[in-house]
């Protein structure tokens, strides 16, 4: 099982501390954490699970549908972004797949799940760890299938809607699929110039991943969805998948979230700002070189020999070591970005780290 | 997608009447309904769905593991028992598969999903539907999966531990894997006499699947778990499926639910009462013939040519028609046991129903 970030429990019980008093910036959650009205909601759902999901889904994918300006036949949903990468991967069988490196570590769980090959493309550091020309190059007869994380976690890197449609002209000349994962892109404020949906009319070989539960701040009661025009994938997702796999609460409370423009706005209004924070104070550490985030999490990589994850922990903070991302070493590391006092405290307790002479 | 009872919201949008005026008799669920403890629990679990689940599970496989008397290296966890049926077909691959027929049809579901073949053993009314000594003959080596559900749904019929026993060495010699499906058996008197799960110490082949959330009614918020003494299989199902699968308020709500021992034995209590009332009931109408239930639904056929679905539900009754069964035909019908109130309106509707001569 791949490692990710989020685990304290498991951190608190391997260090022995009380989860409890961990500051989890390993995860990349809302920092305005659950909307009232969402919980509310869900509270109210927990009224309805003595029945079974509605196995069709009826008000759930209208919901997203509207949502995302999308027609009903183009969606497909699913337990998390993670059940929604491994159902289009069951349902394509592809031997080949091309991966850029470092991404999110479940597409390539996936491809291995049913033993698939991985071919990885290096995003260079000197490159800013962005995609580029030569990454279409890689695209041959071979290739069965592309992942593209927009942004990329962990690196924060947006990926241009032109450049995204480059790669699914060359994909297209060799019947290759393309998923666009776009589960942080709702946390951008210029969503509509880099959200690639809209592409769905054009293009029948790609595929949209979507998450709202990081957005919503819900990732512990799981719901994703996936968006692609082409009924022959979405019926084979269909036949790979299993039944009533969104639970009831989860459901109402995406329905409920979406509505939420207010709070929607807020989020994104906060995480820019915050970002926009932590990215100069982090840039003032000597010891750290930080990379341009442009959602909720930043990546960065320290310069002098240190375990910063372990150092951290002792303080209470929890960051994501990224040191097991193909492409990475030890010395990257992601921290989400959270609420002003929170990242107040990141900066302060980086600010007293030490180093052996 | 397979067609299920449960579908009320469906039903409703179909049939254009308010799902809330629905008694669910489709649905085999614990007629005492959610225990207030549980609800209680998944509520406070609302408070930790910002985070996500911890990915090893550890205090819910421990707590399950307590409940059923096994080890924790003998559990896998799924959102359902249906994705641990498929995970289990997902990790086995199995080219042919025997089933008895009629069976719960997502056992066929998931080999299709995976593009096996299904070989049915049809069991006989004349027989009661029990299952005999001419399935162990089926068994070969071109068998490479069995699924058998104990109690089977729809038909009720229990298999003895001996009968089990007998499948499993026979089995054995072909390398053949038995998945018995006791995700019914927590609502029988005398489980322990029944489960098979002590098995495992003696059968490598052998996987058990559970789900709890019909006994613990909350089947809208979705878990299951599978067990085997195969740690093989085990590793084969982990690597097929996906991370974070159970959500926060389900893994709670079983955690609370699996201690309430006074809501166990008087649910147990209850549901036989019932189930014999129910029963009885049912005999005395000369439309219909039953065959004799074991746990919280009851199988039975019309003697006369009646859509009795569409007759019950403009009623405001909605029943379980069994002709998407293999080997049914739609003369096959499955009720719930509800509360008394309810079997008795079920009762009293059911003999106001009228036939053309």
């Amino acid at each position: 099982m791949a490692v990710h970030g989020g685990n304290v429990e498991e951190i608190g019980r391997k260090y022995n501390i009380n989860h409890k008093d961990i500051i989890d910036f390993s995860a990349n959650i809302n920092p305005l954490g659950l909307n009232k009205k969402v919980k509310d909601s869900m509270i109210s759902a927990l009224n309805l699970v003595e029945r079974y999901p509605d196995i069709t889904y009826y008000n759930l994918k209208h919901t997203i549908c509207s949502y995302e300006g999308i027609d009903l036949l183009n969606i497909f949903i699913g337990n998390g972004a993670a059940e929604v990468i491994f159902n289009i991967v069951r349902a394509l069988k592809p031997k080949k797949v091309l991966l850029p490196a470092p991404t999110f570590s479940e597409y390539e769980e996936a491809v291995r799940s049913i033993d698939g090959e991985v071919k990885y493309y290096s995003l260079k550091e000197e490159n800013e760890f962005r995609i580029d020309d030569n990454f279409i190059k890689d695209i041959d007869e071979e290739i069965d299938l592309i992942f593209i994380c927009n942004p990329n976690n962990p690196t924060g890197v947006l990926t241009e809607k032109k450049f995204v449609e480059k790669v699914l002209k060359k994909a297209e000349k060799f019947g290759t699929k393309v998923v666009l994962d776009e589960s942080f892109l709702d946390f951008v404020e210029e969503k509509f110039k880099y959200s690639s949906i809209e592409l769905i009319k054009n293009y029948n070989n790609l595929i949209i991943v979507k998450s709202l539960t990081k957005f919503f701040a819900m990732p512990g009661i799981r719901i994703g969805y996936g968006i692609s025009s082409n009924e022959a994938i979405i019926e084979s997702i269909n036949k790979v998948s299993i039944p009533w796999a969104v639970n009831i609460v989860a459901a109402e409370g995406v329905c409920t979230g979406v509505k939420e423009k207010e709070y929607i706005n807020k989020t994104i209004k906060y995480v820019e700002e915050q970002k926009n924070w932590l990215y100069k104070e982090l840039n003032k550490l000597d010891f750290i070189k930080v990379f341009k985030p442009s959602v909720n999490f930043i990546m960065f990589k320290t310069l002098k020999n240190i375990n910063l994850k372990e150092t951290l922990l002792q303080k209470g903070i929890l960051i994501r070591s990224c040191g097991n991302y193909e492409g990475l070493s030890e010395n990257f590391y992601r921290v989400a970005v959270r609420t002003a006092k929170e990242n107040e405290k990141l900066i302060s307790v980086m600010k007293t780290v030490s180093f052996d002479k």
